[in-house]
């Protein structure tokens, strides 16, 4: 049976493709989701996803995954930095989930270098723009591949 | 031409596959090492690597990647935290770097969460075991295309 | 006329019983909700309760409370520790109001020591599970009875 | 052409009027949006008003006015404090935005002294009660002319 | 047999009804624990209570309750945010113990927000004036024999 | 009888006009001050202004005020930032303040972030450049009125 | 009929004139006393005191001022930094109490230059020796006399 | 010889008696420094006395107590919490220096609790009215007398 | 003459070998102290040692060891982190004293992270269970014999 | 022509010489500055000086010497840790400054080790007494050298 | 089979002996050593030891000890504050270690208080210059024996 | 005799001229290092160098210099801010130390104002480029001549 991934998709990301498509691309969400949505499909993944600015909506698709979906890839854009809320969400499902960002936030104001939802995820990956999203489907089929297989990576 | 990528590798990781096999993997970091090589040649890139304890060492292996490298993968390890002349070396060379970290490192204490190095660094992979190197080459060549092809990912 | 109560439910509260049962208990919120209307109206409280995940929605329905309610019984949640907006419609309605939690939040996190609720609630209660709730409901409406009869506990 | 400006209302602002009339006193923020309607109608200006009690909606208003807006005015109340989200769409839209309080937040508890907000706005102005609006309408009017003409005040 | 619950109450709590009693009520702590006494009584509890000024005694007090009591009931008064040597005392006893506060220390000084006892305790309650010592009791009563018949409360 | 506002600018204001006139305007803070009398004869009020780069000077400008201005409108500059004796100065006047600043303190250096004035003063208004003065006017000359009709706005 | 006031001694301050006479003068705590008695008998002045190394034992001595003194005099050596007990007692005798230290406690340790107690005291007299304790007297005499003529100083 | 003892007023201090004489009392400063100079004369001491609102001028007077005073009274009012100038001024002079302060800065705002000025002087008196100026004068005549007879207090 | 070295020990040390014996030994203080009395008396030391739950008590005593013990060890136990008063009656006495812990405080919460004894004492040691006395024991020994020979140890 | 360097000197800078020549040197600030211009006039540089302990005649100074001076040296004195005024008054003449220090500013109390004047100034010299100012003028002469033949220093 | 200790020597501790021997005594490291290892040899103890300057190889010499030592001694000096790849190169061993320094840390400046090796070792010695050594030799032979006969002391 | 100045170069410096030349300038260090021993040479003073990106290395080649040269002149570069082993390292050669920085570490990241080996220097040069260099020799001889004949600068 196919491996169910949710995406998850935080505030302001609608705007992608939008605004200022000579610096952040012409391509909107849906066209990347488009494009993620047909690797997870040659990797045998059946992909889902969702975009909110509102935390609370993020919040109840995230807890709506229990026992619906096998994995979690969110970008949580500016909650990353204030929403106690998604990290419970996460936390609550205990399903592994690995967090993206379009930059490096390490690179930005002060503020932005905490993540309050990196500590319940498995694993974080920043600053390849929209490539993030591909590298963090391949780490998280490969972790769901190597726990189904009973040797997990570390 | 191939693509030139140096892998950096920090303090302690030399004891990889040497210390408690069940828990780190059984893989040496030769190993790892020799597999990474494989990836990449399969991508068309020419990889060497170091390892050092030293972050002085570190800093002249870096130094040295002037005018001979196209990117660079490093995993700082502890000196993540506490280095700014492995900082101030990866500016220096002004080339394309990714930041890899086995384990994720907003889950450990917390003089571990702010990272020295990651503000210089076009992105971060952490919390994959040995699979971030693998995230972090395909990173590094996707953006080396995309520069090399004129429209760097964001 | 019945005192009139309404109580406050924040996020994730929604997922109590669907989840880790074992841990959590089998009782989901609409249960707990319905068992603690029993002990309402066992005192003469005619109870109403809300739920979100999101937190504009919570401060609407605390803003309603002015002019319907007698008191408020409030269980934050994740927004306990970031929300300034609770915060503020807690003190618009001027309403003596009671903070529950679950869990002693003394023993989590050091982010979750603080409460930005708190200061304009009567008091708080936390660490007692489900009977947390039970517990809130005497102190409110003992508060009540004080200041009907004209004598506050302090 | 009609100058076109947004004004964009957060957190419990829409309990204004319906509370303790004799404190903030008794025209509702309906009322007082119609008044600065007007005045805006003898500026030259189409006013356009929103408020919400929830983060999100507020990001998404913001988000739409790219390209239907001149200009910007918010009061974010209780998120001017916590929200990096606001912070993010008031800096996606690229809009000259002016801030405003009601009250002077410098006055107020020590968490209200920081904005995260007024960073990515044109300006802020705080503690003349609902005459706060009348004033932010003028600096905008102003500072859109003076674009207009080629000579941006500073 | 009957539940053993020790009261313990810290430094200038003796002076109650002996100051000020508009303010904090004509009843002595004497008066209290009677009245307290008799609560307990009606639920089959045994209650034994203990006053100090002297934190040391207090220590002492706390650590006679090994093997002789079932539970404890704390007000730290003013040492709740400076005696690490009373949070070491409950620790030790391993026994269930709540926290109890007449006033609301959240709305009090800063320095009154933190609690060095709170996270070795299963719960704190605080705000309810005298009422808080009956809540107290209610919990641990409550917690004792969820305890006793196998379903801790969460 | 006309309303009497003194107007007070602080260190390095004399400068303006006189240095990179393309960035900061070709008008000295004398034309700027004269524009701003004009503004304040059509609404019936006559204006004193005062600069100095010594604090002490402002001190002693304002403590003069009482008994002699209906209000004050300051631009402390840097002094902002650092002067207790021009909080004390204020304070002691009695008299409604409004705090001017030509840049947007919030986009500039951390330590520019805080006002020790603002806490003592009727409300704030930044980012406007020299339009802020006329702001600032019409926010003193609302709020004289109101408070001689007896509505003080809020 | 007289007025009495209480002078209160904290921790190691009975081992004055014991040791190193050289530096702290040949006189013990007692003949200080006794001294400070003369003084006082001289100004129709009644002084008790009272030294003790244990917190709560200064707690105590104080709560029973409650109704027979007119005033405190309290040096809380050590204790002046960590006591929120001490602070409390002060404050619950509505007493005006007097601080006295010895050593000027700005010249010494960053954690001596806070004190708990003096919030709650009239004023502070601090680096004069001995003299220090006269000094308060006078104050303390001063103080009350202008409270009985109906003037209190400022 | 009498001793010759100088007496600096900082900032604001110039308004005594001019504002809110209900508050402050109807003394001015020159009528306080009078009755200062008279108890002065009782005790042998020549008196000369300084205010300005100016910390440069406040240093240069300090400065030029070097050869021709005794010793300093210094109420550095609000240049208290913020010159270092002031400091090195008192510290160049090797005068004693007693610091006052007419209310109690322990029970104002946080920034008032430190002094950069206390560190360099004999002692501090703050909290007792226009009287704190009578007692520094006594604590500085005790210790040049203590000084001249060759028994320092301490 | 024998050595005469005086052993304190701090709050709730007096529970050991009474609670848990399987974690802590079944050894009581008393047992420690009797056998550590053994290791001194085989090393020509007198031992005297004293257990306090109270500060004040712990303050008196080590007073009564000037002029009466060579040297001290002291377990400040809780009192390590909070009391100013031990470290004051520490350095009152002038004695070698050295700082003993059972366990290894750095291992444990951050807030026992800091000493305020170690700065008045010899040295620390720490981690080493009972055995920890022994070796304060021989590190106190070594000390006074290096100083009675003329040359202290570095 | 010939360069035309100010140097400007802070407070209490007037008093050396004046006070403990054994330790400050025998000589006034206006030899220093006598023997300065010596040096200054062998490297064809016009010198022109001023001291003031006022804040704003600093400032002032500073101020004038906008189309007047070649470059700038500054010894802020305490102004350094304390005066945003001259930093920016120094950045308004957009001239290159070199920041003097007589003492090493690292050896002294924690708050002189940050500068507030540095961050706009060329470069920083300090800890070699008076010849600090040799220094400055040398560095100050080499880098309009540099600038005036199109190469400067870096 | 001898016991296999390896003992580790930091940054500058190869100048012992060479600089001030009237303060650091006369001993080399390497007659420390020497002395150090005779002890060992009275207790059946093996002894290796290793000093470096540089980081990197401390680190390396530590990571060889994984199978070929039982324990360890570390004098980390002045990378006890700065080096988390000491830390982790400790923790990696998963051997008992004792840290050891010669003087008092908590003496010393703050930045030297804390230590990021500590929390990974056994335990820690501070204060008694050479002796320490032999002190945490008996420590680690102590903590082994209790191993090896199954009953460690704590 | 000549005067012997070792020269002691920190991490990354090796890679001066190598990389941008167009802005570091297109001096390799070696030249630097050559033009600065003419300059010595001029002066009479023997000039010795050493570059090393290993802090190790650099805490050797500075403990060499015990007894073998007069003065250090350093350029700690990144180790400024992270490196207490060369702070010991210098301090225990106490010889006077001039502490140089290329650029101005004030203008640069927050972390780069802090120096842990300017307290233990004589002074810091920052911010003139390769000129810093020549300066600080200078400082250097000024104060090793001034010493020689009897009157160390201040």
């Amino acid at each position: 049976m196919a491996m169910k991934i949710w995406v998850v998709n935080g505030p302001n990301l609608g705007l992608l493709g939008k605004r200022e498509p000579a610096i952040y691309g012409a391509a909107s969400l849906q066209e990347i989701m488009a494009l993620l949505a047909q690797r997870a499909a040659a990797l045998g993944v059946e992909l889902h996803n969702f975009q909110s600015d509102v935390e609370g909506e993020l919040v109840q698709y995230i807890g709506r995954a229990i026992g619906a979906a096998d994995g979690l890839i969110i970008n949580p854009a500016a909650y990353t930095h204030t929403s106690v809320a998604l990290r419970d969400a996460i936390a609550a499902t205990a399903l592994p989930c690995v967090e993206v960002h379009l930059s490096n936030i390490f690179k930005r104001e002060e503020f932005r270098h905490q993540s309050l939802t990196a500590p319940v995820c498995l694993g974080t990956i920043g600053g390849f723009g929209t490539f993030s999203y591909v590298l963090a489907l391949e780490a998280l089929v490969e972790h769901l591949r190597q726990r189904a297989s009973g040797c997990e990576s570390r």
